[in-house]
């Protein structure tokens, strides 16, 4: 009942709405993934990592925001309650209890990998429907790789 | 193995322990029901009430921080992972598209009571053995209770 | 018919929002002859007090907004208009015209020794049926101590 | 015994003086007014109408402060007890209790109405006897004229 | 005579320079209708949209003002003259006078809708001879979707 | 239909709100007129006057906001409309097209005057019907010789 | 040769440009007087009228630069030299090296005090002619004024 | 002689002021040993554990602070003085020289851990005579049981 | 040994990271020259073009800085060294010594050129391998095209 | 009668305050210099010229202070006052009335150089003396020769 | 065994070092006397002077970081632990109780007198051996007879 | 031909120049060398030394800046440009790649060695001909000092 018309063509608004749903999905739980970390890292890198986590945190609020508004604007009631993160989250499920630096590393590498690969299809798949999603994507990708790449540095 | 050693005993350590858990379900909950009505509010009131969920938000947030890092230096690894988060929070579920002002004004109003209830609840069970816990619990309390008022009054 | 819904029962009820609205009287008064002195003192120390006034002022106001919010989220609607804080406030008349440093220091020292009196009595009170609203006088108070004790240092 | 030397005749003083006082007391009560309704408006406009009030009581603290230290100025003490703001205010009492919005938008056009009325009759009566007072009623006749504006816009 | 050599050759010149000056005059206006309903709204939801305007504002001018400097940039003179603007913005005329707060969302809604059609239309026209003003067209319209929505969802 | 009432009396009323009608146009066009020289001036001083220009954008947007606003204020919707400006301003036309620095100087001189010419008149007609809407004028016309001033030194 | 064209008439500009020039000596002294009792006072207030001190330097210099700079709107070349302000001002000479806090006090109030005279008569003078200057002159009376009442406190 | 009155009677501000006064030693050394080992420490971990040691430095001034004007408040004045410090604080003495990285961390654990345990029963023994100066423990106490976890967690 | 993996596939890496190898030398470069004429210009517009000249050392600092990270983010290590620069940048060499205005801003004319050239190869080539290092470069070459326009309208 | 006790012997002290008394009235001067032409400066170069010699005043009324107050710091009342000033400055006298941008610069040349030769004897006379009192001078010596380059570049 | 190697050679460092370790205890003393009377003095001067302290103690405690860090740079570990304090500071031991305004202003006379004297000595002694070093304690000495001045001003 | 007068006589400029001139290239090659090994450091410590670098690239940028306008000031061109510092910078060539975090560290280690060496010459040279450059040379020192203690008991 309650519209907001789209700027987009039904066959297009499809593709990009699923894309910024999975986006959606993948962020919320990056930021859940790096805050758990946040609280359950130990070691001698213990604050260093633990200053960087809330980074990635920062950062995957800040784009879950902007995706899922970008939804919105589209015509497309987001989804970002805990339930579908858990169901549908792209990043696999990170163990409870304390966890040891180097083992945190990992874990993020791992996490910010898959999120990145998928973000890249999403950058592809939207180009052509809306170019300016794709920008959206784009930009968060840039952030995301720059995280991925800290992380692989630190482990390296 | 790498152990954070508890000033409690273990019999206290227990009820606080599960005290903060639960609130930290909680609390994550409640930031992402008031993201995700945020996002899909719809309505003559969408701005003030948008506006005013990101006030939830960030109160929300800034709580499960602190309540998750007290675990910790109580020597418990505190979970606020996405699946736990689905299975185990004190708020019901909120329906998934959008939501018009009137009702999401009333689902904060019943999401807050909800955890205010429980919250109270462990204000009660810590205070003897861990006043430090319990000071927490009545500063989140006041807060939460200030929100429940003002969405309250907005609905009056 | 608009009513806020309290988190406490009834006769709990009746304890803390007498205390609350107590409080709330002695409050706005206390920064209404914090002012008047503020304006009216002369003497050596003229800058200086006018100065720390301005602090008690501040002091005041921020103390009488949470504890009248604080008696709305508990569902009681606060009263701090001109004439029942006339009517009602702890602190006896000040008298008018320009008043002498030193005259200016007694008159806080007494004012603020009156609400102090009248808090602990509510810290005290409120401690079994509300210790959300306690911990709030219990902040109250220490701030309150700490202005007494520098207008008694003053006038040492 | 400590004066305060007045740049002003004595005539004139005389009206500049009552002027000044007058304004002081509907000031100060218009701050106690609008913090009242901040506290007890209800009703879907709620945090709309619970922000501006805010701004209405911060341009009146503001501005009695600048009319009583003009006051003093022209060494004149003045005089804004609770007492004397309650038994002379040009304000009309508030009620007591829970306010729903469009009332509470309703009592500001008049409170604030009531007291343009006679802030222009300031900015009247003292242009001749003193300039420099007149400015200033001038300043805060705009202020609270914008104010008086966009709560009649409000109940349109 | 004073030329800025363009980047870009001629023909490519040509469409970029077109969208770029046809961009500018309706920034320019939206700006000013904007500030237009700002000024003249009425209504109970006056405060929310008259704050919600000024944001419209400020994207407007900072956006205006981009397009304008990337047209000098590559050496086209831009042309925000009033007349210009008043013959040639793509956002039909507003009436004049007070303005109903429904009537002033709907207003903008289609102001912004009007805006959006074209700036799309931009964003597809100078991808290939110039990315780099594409880039800003992009930015653009994700910021004019997101006021779109937000005034939908308003009026929902 | 929607009536702010006005403080003012009829025939004061009228020739107040065409002072601020008529000040609201020129501003609103001394906005757009600097704006268009700062992206279209050439020569050595360059960036000195482009930056130069940019104080008296944001002079005369905040000018034509309050004079609108007080419009508003007396009851009185004021017309800040695209074909408005063009059609009324007091400003003659600027041309189109890159200026020289030394002509951009001299455009500016002379746009100033013109305003400022019209502002002394405003002045001169609001003392008596409304000192507070003179007052506005007579710090606006205080500043804009103060740019005045600046431009015609440059060019000395 | 290199002229600023006065908005004011020649014999208006006689009046005003010479309040104007009289105003800015005052001031520039009153700067200077201050800074000098600021580095020489000494006694049980010194720190407290070594900070106040600083507060009349700032007010000074703003108030001059504004009345120099207001000169120059008017076409008249200002005058703040220092042997012009030597032989000039309307402030008598302090004495040389260290002054007893209660001197200094008595000699800031007798300077302000003859500042505060010639500057009544400037708002006097420039009302009929120039409106515009006669406002700064309302503006830094009230200022000086104000100074001039908390040193008179301090002395009381 | 210069006596400040206390709000507490005899007995229970004996119990009260022991112990502020042995906080205030805790909490100089703490902020001592932290500075000491700031400056010393060497090894791989260097940059992260000298920064991490400032927080804890300006946690202990803090505290250290608000427990001194606890005691003044209270009528009894603290005693922070060097020799006082050397003679009576609760941490071991820390020893002279560069310090390995993980001898820094585990001094700190040391170093805190004692602290907190006495600080813990000094929250016990003041709850009955001053809630109060009790709040303000178990304040610090949270602050510093997050320290605490910190330094642990880095050497797990 | 120390890899970051690279999200992108041999071919297209060697594409991009040449692009952005190169883009990081014209950038260091451009930062070295842009100081150097900081530092010896001298002329009539020396104060402006000094001003103007250290906006673009910011700009070309926070472009390389945004580069390097890239490079390192796709895996490939950057490399800014003095004698890389020195030998590879694109940007022609400049002449010792004191350098007359018109000819710093000639000089700037010419290296912003050189280095957008280059830049907007960067643009084409990367867009098919790396819409996301494109966009760096988009978005770079905007902000040089802008510098570029500043300092040709500068000279014109 | 009301002495601050020297840290320096007789002979040495005579050497320093003579140094730092020079120095007062010099930048006392300069400050006055620089805004008197700061108000009366004409020409192409206005606005830079205008904001230039605003940083000088900043300066000279900055080293001014350090300068006045280190004479008190050493028992030696300063002596500010216009008088002196005028009098005693090694500055020598500018010429009143309107001054072209060319002859502003040659000015500051002249009255920085002399300035900084006396400055530089400061430095040689007070290193024996009172090391403490030369840093000074030296610090201030080099912001003085770089405001020397500046106005030296800008008429070269 | 992990040494930080020395710029200095054997003997200039052994007098540079003591400089620096003897530096250290008087500013760390400093601070924690200061500290001691900002919390015990009383008075009619209490409130100035209780500022006025804290600000020693910002500078005791900035002073100390530099000295010690010095230190650490050139190779020695510094010593700033309590009990090396309370037996090596050059500051006579502080009465411990309330103390009087006047007796508070006098013994920080004393105190600052004491650690100037001493300060002197280390400029002197370490100009030869290492002038980077002694320009720290210049720089400190010129900040302590700031502050002396002022206490002796206060006491005049 | 567009000279700089010098204050330095023709020898001691000589001896100087050459010290600025040296240092401006060690300072320009460290901020090169230092960013260079902030993008290519690998390894457990990348986070904490990355960071740390860049605080070696904020001073070393500071400082040449501030040398190279010190060699203006004094009259002698500077020369940054890059293959000046690439052929004549102190130190020594830093080899490409990922750089493992403790040979980031040693290689920190050494290049500020190599420029504190040479920064230590420049003070003992400068100090007889120009006492207000020595003073720039020993404040770059300390702070290279303070960097260079850092980096080695980070490897320590």
């Amino acid at each position: 009942m309650y519209v907001v018309k789209s700027p987009l063509p039904d066959a297009d608004l499809k593709v990009v709405s699923e894309a910024l749903q999975g986006a959606l999905l993948d962020l919320v739980d990056l930021s859940l993934v790096a805050k758990q970390i946040h609280w359950n890292i130990v070691g001698p890198r213990f604050r260093s990592i633990h200053l960087q986590l809330d980074e990635v945190v920062a950062s995957a609020r800040a784009h879950s925001d902007t995706v899922a508004e970008r939804a919105s604007a589209l015509g497309v009631p987001p989804d970002g309650r805990a339930a579908t993160v858990a169901s549908s989250s792209g990043i696999k499920p990170t163990p409870a209890g304390w966890i040891k630096d180097e083992d945190a590393v990992g874990t993020m590498v791992d996490a910010l990998g898959a999120v990145i690969t998928r973000m890249r299809e999403r950058v592809e798949a939207t180009g052509e429907p809306d170019p300016v999603s794709q920008d959206l994507f784009i930009g968060i990708t840039a952030d995301l790789e720059k995280h991925h790449w800290m992380f692989q540095a630190e482990n390296a």
